[in-house]
Formats: C-alpha cells, sequence, structure tokens
C-alpha cells in the first residue's frame, strides 16, 4: 500500500507493477498531467483515510504489488541494517540511501517489514528507487573487502580512509550492532561527539556515515 | 511533561525545577540509586499511559517547571530554525544540537513549541542541555558576522569553509527556508546528492551539515 501525493506520483514514475489506485478529485485535478493515463478510481478524503494507514490523506492511495528483487552488483557499496525495529527509522533510512545513491539496502531477518505502510510513506516516494533484500547480514560483510560498522567505539570517521566496494552495517536502536556481527567487521567507525547526548537516531548516523563515506571516496 | 525512562534519568541528573515524579515499582527497582532521594508516587503502568502523551510507558513521567532561558553567547555558534512544524523532527534536532555541542537552538516563533510531550520525548534527554528560544530568525542572522543555510542550489558542504562564530539556518519540512531569510544569509550551503531523493528530512540535513561544520572547523 502507498500513501500520499507525493509517493503515489512516484509511484506512478516506477517500473513497480500497480493493482489499483485511488485518488481524491481535488488530487486527480491538481496532477491531471501525471495521473491521466491511469486507471484511478476517484475517492473521497474520509475513504482514503478510512482504509488506509495515515491519519489523514486528502492525495491518493495505491495498491501495488511486491516487487521481485534481482541480487545486487557486489562491486557497488550496500547498507546493512541489524534489527531496525522502528518503521519511521527504515523509511527514513530509504530515503537517506536514494539521497546518496545506494540502490540496494540489506536487513537482518528480524528488522522491521519494508512494506509496512508506515515505511512506504516515510520514504517520501525513495521507495520506488531502492529494494531492500533480508538475509544474514554475516555473509554479506563475508562478500565485501571492506566493511565498516557504526559503533561508540569506533575510529575517528573524519579521519577513516574509505574503500570501495564496501558494506557498512548500523545496528538496532536500542543496542547497537550484534557482538558476533562487530568481530566480523573490518573497521568499527564512530561519528565524533562534542557534547552530552549518549547516541544518535539511527536513520541520523547513517546519513552522516554516507556523507562521509562519499566524501572520503571523492579525496576530500 | 517529561516521560520515559531515559527522559526523566536525564531529567533528575539536570538543574530543571522538579514539580511531580510519578514512577512503576519496576523503574524505581532498577533505578533505585538514582531516584531513591526524590519523591516519587508510585504508579502503574496503565495510570501512567493514561495521564502520558506516550502509547505505553513503564517507567516514569515527571512534570517540570518551563526553564527561564539565558540569552545565548554570542561567541558561539547557534542553530537556527524557520517554521520547524514536526515534534518529532524538533525532538531528533534537540538531540543532534546536544551531539555537537550546541546548547542553544533558535526557532522562528511559528515553529512546533518545544514543550510539546512529544517533541521532549523524541530529545532521548537532550531536552535537559539544549535551550529553545522563539524569535525572530532575521534579528539573530544579523548578529553574527557568518551565516550559513542549508538549501537545495547552495555550495557543496564538503568544500566549505566554514568560520566561527556561526549562525546556522535550517528550513520548514516541505519549503525549505523562507525567501527573506535567504536574501539576508552570508552563504547557502547544499548536501552533496548521489541519487533519485529530492531532498532529505530536516533533522537528516542538520545532522549530516553540523558534522561537516564541525569537521571544517577542525581543518579536516
Amino acid at each position: 500500500m502507498v500513501e500520499g501525493a507525493k509517493n503515489v506520483l512516484e509511484l506512478l514514475k516506477s517500473d513497480l507493477k500497480i493493482d489499483q489506485l485511488f485518488g481524491t478529485e481535488a488530487f486527480l485535478n491538481q496532477y491531471s498531467s501525471d495521473t491521466h493515463s491511469y486507471d484511478f478510481r476517484e475517492v473521497t478524503e474520509r475513504e482514503l483515510s478510512k482504509v488506509g494507514s495515515l491519519t489523514t490523506n486528502n492525495a491518493a492511495l495505491a495498491v501495488v504489488e511486491i516487487p521481485d528483487v534481482e541480487k545486487p552488483d557486489l562491486q557497488q557499496s550496500l547498507l546493512g541494517f541489524d534489527r531496525v525495529k522502528d518503521p519511521g527509522n527504515l523509511g527514513t533510512i530509504i530515503r537517506i540511501a536514494d539521497w546518496y545513491g545506494f540502490r540496494h539496502i540489506i536487513c537482518s531477518s528480524d528488522s522491521v517489514d519494508c512494506y509496512n505502510p508506515k515505511v512506504v510513506s516515510a520514504t517520501m516516494g525513495s521507495f520506488a528507487r531502492v529494494r531492500v533484500i533480508y538475509d544474514d547480514l554475516s555473509d554479506w560483510i563475508a562478500q565485501f573487502p571492506n566493511s565498516y560498522g557504526a559503533t561508540l567505539n569506533g575510529g575517528d570517521i573524519h579521519q577513516v580512509k574509505f574503500e570501495e566496494p564496501a558494506f557498512l552495517v548500523f545496528g538496532n536502536e536500542s543496542t547497537g550492532i550484534s557482538e558476533d556481527l562487530i568481530d566480523q567487521l573490518g573497521q568499527e567507525v564512530k561519528i565524533p561527539a562534542y557534547g552530552g547526548a549518549e547516541s544518535l537516531n539511527v536513520a541520523v548516523s547513517t546519513a552522516v556515515f554516507c556523507d562521509n563515506f562519499k566524501r572520503s571516496l571523492k579525496g576530500q
């Protein structure tokens, strides 16, 4: 289920297979050039909000087939998430992965479902460009020549010279990366702190990590 | 109102003036060394969840006096937010400000209330160390020799040589920084994108911005 104007408009531009489309009169008028060639059923805001997961939805909703996910090219760097549980966090992480050009992310099998409507909503359209694979992270770490994990005891990220292709690992909201995965990682990396907070949100850490990773690869 | 174990424990370590404290038996037993010198009233989880804003709260809740906020030292850099509306975003921003050592943030008067319980919850305890001032951002930009704004058209943040003391400005979730404030800023700065997403969440942008700012000041 894909909800909201931004997400449904991104869906129409994607190659995902659409099953059903619903839109309000206002939405269909405002975006007529985007929507006119699709078979939308016109509904009221009240109907959309009743059937969907959002508190209010004055725009659109789609039912979409879950896509087959091709195996990613191991020459490209990937992000891995160990037991991420919060749907808003995973949605924000998918948006960040999309911003930084990662086409796939790997989640441990006990992470939150990426097809949870709250995850899809939080991606702000990026669900259409980033695929999520649920698998054993240990197998993925083993397939990459370089692996880095975001921890609170690692080397200063501002000093790390990252190398590609790399597998970047992030941990659970409360407990971080599992001990057995940490033992397997090439390097632990820390975002330096300057104040009193004990940790950063996992999506926030992902963004700061990706930014430093891309910057390091450019040699800056 | 301060809710949840982490937030109430941080409150006890702060100089904020506490009016009332409530805790479950389990919380008071687990944290007896932190809580024994305070006047907690023992309540059930059900009572806490009924009176509070969280869906579930199995730990603690406090009623706290809104503090007087001293005027910040203008020799230190500050963060400014133009019309931030989402309570979860402002809470996450306060946590990020605390991580990066900013003691104050300035919000435009039409931003979300920092004493909204959802904001306090999302700070994960950082509400105790970061003060929020509601004021006209234009007056603050004018008081700093250096000002930078996060926009989608600015200079590459990886190339910017930041100078202190600086006022760093971030905009509304949908519309960014107001045009009149952009005109007043010393420099617009952009976080480089590598993929398909059109934007980053404002809290995520704040973290990436603060990280690059601190790194630039260290000369790295």
